[in-house]
Formats: structure tokens, C-alpha cells, sequence
């Protein structure tokens, strides 16, 4: 592997020319060799609302699991290729999906792609010192090398929790109870979305039943009936058989089921949703009568026990035969929330907003390290798609993050006076700062309007030599000009400014802040 | 490059056997190809304490610097190679120190090192529309490319400040008083650590008037110099000359300065510490004069005055011409806050626990891009560091993490009696779950012991017949192992156990747990 950097080609041209310039750092003929500046494909800078938003939504879920009695765990962002597994469905992509690199003892390393993998291999290298059932949480970014496009980012922030130790069904209800009260924690509304819960020994055994033996195959009708969403039954159905040409003219070979594999499969992912003991009976009416089939529904059985212990509504966790879960390690029961509503895209177009987070039991996992089987299970909230679903469903608070207290700057000569001033504010709890570029008061005005600040101080000669302050209601300034207040309340309630002895600073500023939305 | 991993070769072993085991999960023949569960060189996991302490600190940060006015950014992980740039001063490792992968479009994107690079490619790439100056925050983690050893990590987390757009050394002292209350807002005393304050701008002035021109030979006497801690003055005396040949044989070239040159530097790093003032003064008397260096002290100047008027006390932040930063991008003032108090490694001997923290002005790290000069001034608490120093002086909490109240679990037919037992507690505002392994009375009550568990509710039968409930006080078992407690105190005033009618659970444990340290 070539260890040294490829510089970038040709000549690429800055994107904006910096107003604060004082003088040319580099001479025009470097021009030619400076690098772009430019986000990675499928990576994404994140400004103060959206990072508020998520912050919230993380620290409710965490308090959520540690209220359940799971423990906080964070792993490097790195493992081993071969501890990581190929779990994704990204057979086609470099490295199946992950971002590789091989390090200087040319073992080859991987980033993360969920928490999930990490955890196992954890697992696997603690195990005889951890309390068990070992229960953690964990938070923090994922890495996938899908193919990056708009919209489609390949690196984002999960927050999962899991049960390793455990093979009770009570295991998994606690799991999704779990992550329903999260939901509700993170401010999402409960018939804004659908936990569905389904039970891969379920499928398995019907294949197995209809006499289907390789895993590969196995697998490939899991990755059809995952489609069901995006291609439909019909989809699936060519899917299952013999492949399905694409509208681009591109071929995927199917899972060769014969016909009445093909049918057993379809009759099964419709058997539908609905009350939990309804899709039961439905169930087993659908499945052949294997053994793993059996078993499976009666898993489903005892999670549906337990999960109205729970207090778990119908409406909240139900019994969906078509949810499989794109990753190949779950062994038994998977979980999938969906979000109900409808979103609107840039287009107009109503879309399906789809999945906002998963799960399931995986109960080989640790076993790749130990050769002993170690049951587990857990749910992962999508942070960044519940941020979206948040904000789609009208239950975000404004993206927009308010800026601080501006003391405006008149004069070199006085700014201890102004800095004296924004520490003053900051002891009272609010946030203040001096203006340090260098421009006019009008300029700094417009700064601190850009910031959505709610107040500016002006401290000028006047104002010093008469012992007083004039504070700036500047959220006044932009209701005036979006036509939200009108002039005549302005002049008799909001005066938009208020001049005030130099002792009342704190108490003139938090009147006006105060009335900031 | 390669796009497939490297399979492992051998046959690593497990590390341990899964006590859970219920079922082989591979035949044994496949053990041989088992990965084996371990940690990548240089990363490490982290429990529920450790992570306890880092987000108290990193929240108190960015409490401080949101109050200072500072909005959160986030960038992403990867930056393009060539944005990044080669600033780190590890030359000698794989791709000078960086984690770099090449993407499927064949463009060459590295892990971030530092915050600050990452935010001059973003204010390049968004200068017209940001607010200026551009203040913003960030925390997260970074990834060096370093020699893996024992404590040394290749991630860690940093939690930066920065103004961009401001060439005011007013903006430099802005950002040591926000480091100092950021320290304190962390806990750490102030006599515990010292914020040093140096110019680039002096170093290299005297190395101008000494007739040194070259940027390179510049480079190495900076580096030269930032080896004083390690090297002592001998060392670095060598490095500024000829060269130095280290303990193991090995040769490190010097900056190959003549003998004069070399004692002027000497001269210049030994003028030493103390009154911000007294130094400025015998500064001035050895930095030979030239023009640059006048400016840095006039530079200097300033940002003391400003220091004084935010409050930053001469023992807090003090002039040390001795520091020179790593990093290659500085261009004038540079900060290193280093921890005074001496720790203990294992084998008891004393060390200096070294840098927190660090920053300086990079006016030239925007231009790379845009090739119009751009202020920029910023620091950055090394946020791990801050953890280990905080435990070193004593301040931390205990770094275990208290585990849930734990329900016991006897009865399978009872499970819905445990979980509404466990919720009761949760709505209550107590951690608490049911024991969802299979194992005893002894095994349940062993794990809410390991748990650090304050207590444990037990609701066998008879509790379940007569309407009560048993909680165990488990802090006081385990201070009765630890003879903390006495028998005595223990039959009179903390009776271990107490049963209590069903209705009065939460009361009965809220009683316990209130006791527990």
C-alpha cells in the first residue's frame, strides 16, 4: 500500500475570498496548489441547532437505559477487519461496506459500522470478569462506505442498547419497552410510529420445511423479503426466484426458490400485521410446522406476555411477519421502528420516511470469538433519522440557535470597560461576549442580528461619562422587520432600546432577554 | 490498494469460554478461524465511570464556552488528505502520522488529528455566509497515527475554542481566560496547573537577525526547542547544532545552526518564567532586535493588559518562552497548559504529568485554501488528559459507576410481579431492573454486587402471599466485608434487610439507597 498522500491534480479554485484579508499569504502562482475546501462525499459539517437537537435526544435515551440498569460502554472507532465480521448487506461495495485501512504491523483495521459488532468482541475479550447478564449502552458515530449521495450520509450516530447473557424472550420485550419509553423520552409522539417485531426462525424454519438447506440461499431470500418496502410483492416474488432486471437494465440474480418456495415465502410476509395474538394465530398457519418455526412463535408468544407487562400497547409493538433487518447476524427475534407520518420531499412529493432505528437477538456473535454460543440482544436508535423524524413530525424546536449578548466595541482605549461589562453578564448566567473584529457599530449590529442574538450593550463615551448603559432589543429590530410587531407597540410597550444607570446592566438586560422567544 | 481484508492467519485462540455457553455454536475444527477478540493497537474500551467523568467535563466546557458566546460545530471524521495537511510533527510515520484510506473515487481522505485543521477547511469553504469573527466550539474525537504503546492512544477526544476573523491579541487573551474558567468549570484548582503564553513571532525574529532564512531550519529549531522537557538544555542544544545521538544509537540530525545562533536560542528559551511583566522586560534584551520580534512583544504586551482585565491572574497564565507547540501551523502566540502536580507511575516513581491543553494564533491555516490571510486564534483541552489529571489531583469522583436496584427473579410464572416492581422504582426516579439471567438466589444477589448494586428487592412467595417486600441494603454487606461497619452498629441502626408492606416499596428503597455513599 502506497503510504504516502496522492496530492490533489490539477488546479482547483478556492471557494470564496476572505473579506477579513489583510495581506496575500501565498503568492498568485501558488493558487494552482491549494487544496479545495470541501466536505468528503457523504460526510457533513453540523451547525449549533441540529448538534442541540441531537445532544437532547442522546442524553434522554442514555438516561432512559440507565434507568433500566444498563451501563454506559464506549469502544474505539476502530477494530480488527476480521473481529468486525462482513455483516452489512454491501456485498458490492469496497471492503463489503466498511472503511478500511491497514495499519503499520499490516494487520488490517476497520471503522465501526454499528455498535453491535464492537460489543460482541468486548464481550468476547471480558467475559470472565463482567457481571452477567451484561447489559451496556453506548452512543456515538458509525461509519458505512455506502455509495454517497444526497441526502445519504456515511457517517452517522447510533445509540443502542443490549443484553448479553440472556436468552429469555423477556430479554428482548424488555429490550423494545425499552426503546419505546426512549422514543417517548426523545419527545416523539406514540402514534408517530410502529415498533415491529418479527422472529427470523420463523422464515427459517418455513425454508427449511419447504427444503431449502444452504445458508446462502437462506440468506438471499432474507435480503429479497428486506426489499418488500422498495419493490413491492412483485418485486420480491422475481427476487426470490430467478432474478429482477432493474429499470436501469441491470440484472440481480434471485435466491432460485422453486415456485411453491416462492409462494410459501409470499403467503407468510402477507400473512400481515394487527393485534399481537391475532398475527399469532395467523402465524402458525403459515409457517409449515418446523421445529425452528415452532419455537419461533413461540418466542413471539412470551415476548408478547411480556411486553404487555410492559404496558406496551398493540398500537405501539406489533407482530410483523415482513420485517427481516438487513444485517446477517440476527438468530431470532428483529425489531424495526418505523415512523407513521408522512414527509414531504424537496420535490413536494409525500415520502415515506421509513426506519428510525432496530434491532434483534444475535446470538452467534460472541460466539465468532469463543466458539461458545452467548445469547444477546439489543436496539439501536438511528440518533440522526430521529433528529429528521423529529423535525418531521413538528416536535423539533427551531434548527436555529440563539446567539449570545453583544457588547458592542467603540473604542480601543476602553476595552477592558467592555469586557468588564460581558463578564458581568456571564456571572448572572447569561451569555455575553465583546465584539473583537474590527468594524463600525453598524457592522457589528448586522453581527450580532446574524447570530440571532437577543441584545446588544452600547457602552460609548456618552453612556460612560454619564454612568449609564443603552441595551438593544434586537429581537424587536427583527419583528419589526418581519412585520410582527407593528410601531405604535413599539413605541408604547417596547421601547427597542433602554438607556439605564451602569448598576441596573444585569437587571435592563434580563427585561429584554427575557422577552426574547 | 487492496479492497479486501487480509484474512488472519493462524489460529488464534479464544480468549475465554462463554460461562453462559448452552450450545456449541462452530465444531470445534472450525476454532482455527475464529478471529481473536482484542482491541486495535494504541484504542482501548471504556467503562461507565471513566465516560462519567469525561462528559462532566466536556459538558462544563462547552457550558463555559457557550457563555463566552461560542456556537457548537461539528465536522465529520474524514477531511480529503489535502486539506488536512501535513502539520503533525511525526514525519517519520505512516503517512506523517495520520490515518489515511483512499476513497472509491480514488481521492485520498485521512481522520481528522486535531479539531482545528477541519475548521479552517470549513470557514474556507463557508467564509461568505458565516457571521464575522466566526466563534464556534467543537468536541470530539481525533485520531493520531502514532506509535502505539502502553497508555499511549491513537483516539482521543478534544474540546476546542476558536475565533476566526479576529487579528486582536484581545481575541488571543479572550481564549486563555476562557481555557482558565473552563479548567475551573471542570474542578480543577487553579494552583494545580499553570497556562504558559509564548510568541512564535520571537523565536523567530532572533533566528532573522541571526541570519537564519530557511522556513525548514526555522521548523527544526522550533522542534529543537519543544523537546526542553524531554531533553533538558544539553539536548536541545545538540539538536541545534549538529545533532543528537539518543541512548539507543540512533541519530537525529539538528537545525545545523552556527554556534552563535545556537546560544542565542539557548539564551532566548533559558530568559524564563515569572510576572508577566518581568518577562516581557527580559525578553526584550534578548531577542536581538529585529522587527518581527518587536511585534511579538508588543503582541505580548497586549494580551497581558487584556488578561489583566479579564481577571487572569499572574500565577494562572504567565509568559514562558520555552513553550513552542508541536503543531506547524502557529503563526504568533502559543498557550500550553501544563499540570503541575507530579503523579506516580507503577513503579512509584515520580513524573510530570505534562500538558492539558494547547493552542495559538494559525492566521495562515485559512489561506492554504482561499490564499487570502485569515486570522484565527484557538484552544484546545486535551480532554482525556484533563480526565487522568483530574483523578491524579484528587478531584475526580470515583471512577465506578453505581449499578441499578436489582430485583431478584425466582419464579418464572412471577415475571410480570418483578417488572411492575422495576417500574414502580424507574417512575420513582430509581435505576432498577429484574435479574434476567438464569442462575439462583446466591448468583443474583453476586451480580447486584458487582453491579455496585445499592440494593436488591427480593418478592418470593411468602412476600408475594402476606403483601410485602424484602429490600437488602447491599452497600452495607459490603461494608461489613470491609469492616467499615460494625456488627453492633449493624443489629441496632442498619438492619441489612427490611420487609415493608408492597404499597411502601418505593419509601423502603429510597430509604436504603439515601443511605448508600
Amino acid at each position: 500500500m502506497n503510504r504516502s498522500f496522492r496530492l490533489a491534480p490539477g488546479a482547483p479554485k478556492p471557494l470564496s475570498a476572505a473579506a477579513m484579508a489583510s495581506d496575500k499569504a501565498t503568492p498568485a502562482a501558488e493558487a494552482a496548489e491549494r487544496p479545495r475546501a470541501r466536505t468528503p462525499r457523504g460526510f457533513a459539517d453540523r451547525r449549533a441547532g441540529e448538534l442541540a437537537a441531537e445532544r437532547r435526544i442522546v442524553e434522554a435515551v442514555a438516561r432512559t437505559y440507565e434507568s433500566y440498569g444498563f451501563e454506559a460502554l464506549e469502544t474505539g472507532a476502530f477494530e480488527y477487519a476480521d473481529a468486525l465480521g462482513k455483516f452489512l448487506p454491501d456485498a458490492d461495495r469496497p471492503n463489503e461496506g466498511v472503511f478500511a485501512l491497514r495499519d503499520d504491523d499490516e494487520e488490517w483495521m476497520a471503522l465501526r459500522y454499528d455498535l453491535t459488532a464492537p460489543l460482541a468482541r468486548f464481550v468476547a475479550q471480558n467475559w470472565e470478569t463482567l457481571p452477567k447478564p451484561f447489559r451496556r449502552y453506548a452512543f456515538g458515530k458509525v461509519w458505512r462506505n455506502e455509495k454517497p449521495g444526497p441526502g445519504r450520509y456515511r457517517e452517522f450516530v447510533q445509540c443502542d442498547a443490549d443484553t448479553v447473557g440472556s436468552g429469555r424472550p423477556e430479554a428482548d420485550a424488555e429490550i423494545i419497552a425499552m426503546a419505546v419509553a426512549g422514543y417517548a423520552a426523545a419527545g416523539l409522539p406514540r402514534e408517530a410510529y410502529q415498533l415491529k417485531i418479527n422472529n427470523r426462525k420463523l422464515l427459517n424454519g418455513l425454508l427449511t420445511a419447504a427444503g431449502v438447506a444452504s445458508e446462502g440461499q437462506k440468506l438471499a431470500v432474507l435480503r429479497a423479503v428486506d426489499k418488500l418496502d422498495r419493490l413491492g410483492l412483485q418485486g420480491v416474488k422475481l427476487l426470490l426466484g430467478e432474478g429482477r432486471l432493474d429499470e436501469s437494465g441491470a440484472f440481480t440474480r434471485g435466491a432460485q426458490l422453486d415456485h411453491a418456495a416462492v409462494d410459501s415465502v409470499l403467503a407468510f410476509v402477507s400473512a400481515g400485521a394487527g393485534g399481537r395474538e391475532a398475527t399469532l394465530s395467523r402465524l402458525a398457519n403459515v409457517i409449515g410446522g418446523s421445529a425452528e418455526g415452532e419455537a419461533g412463535l413461540a418466542e413471539l408468544s412470551r415476548i408478547g406476555a411480556a411486553l404487555a407487562s410492559f404496558g406496551v400497547g398493540e398500537d405501539q409493538a406489533l407482530f410483523d411477519p415482513s420485517v427481516v433487518r438487513g444485517l446477517e447476524y440476527y438468530t431470532g427475534p428483529v425489531f424495526e421502528a418505523e415512523l407513521l407520518a408522512e414527509t414531504v420531499d424537496e420535490a413536494g412529493a409525500a415520502v415515506r420516511f421509513g426506519s428510525i432505528g432496530g434491532g434483534g437477538r444475535y446470538d452467534d456473535l460472541v460466539a465468532r470469538f469463543t466458539g461458545e454460543r452467548t445469547p444477546a440482544t439489543g436496539f439501536s436508535f438511528g440518533v440522526s433519522r430521529l433528529v429528521a423524524a423529529l423535525a418531521a413530525t413538528g416536535r423539533a424546536d427551531g434548527l436555529a440557535a440563539r446567539g449570545p449578548v453583544v457588547v458592542i466595541a467603540f473604542d480601543e482605549a476602553r476595552m477592558a470597560d467592555y469586557f468588564a461589562v460581558a463578564a458581568e453578564l456571564r456571572a448572572a448566567g447569561l451569555s455575553a461576549e465583546v465584539f473583537l473584529g474590527q468594524a463600525g457599530m453598524r457592522a457589528q449590529m448586522r453581527y450580532a442580528d446574524r447570530r440571532l442574538s437577543p441584545a446588544a450593550v452600547i457602552l460609548g463615551e456618552d453612556e460612560i461619562a454619564a454612568g449609564q448603559v443603552t441595551v438593544k432589543d434586537l429581537d424587536l429590530g427583527r419583528e419589526l422587520a418581519a412585520g410582527v410587531t407593528d410601531n405604535k407597540a413599539w413605541r408604547e410597550e417596547r421601547p427597542g432600546q433602554v438607556t439605564a444607570p451602569r448598576a441596573e446592566l444585569v437587571a435592563t438586560v434580563r427585561a429584554i432577554v427575557g422577552r426574547a422567544r
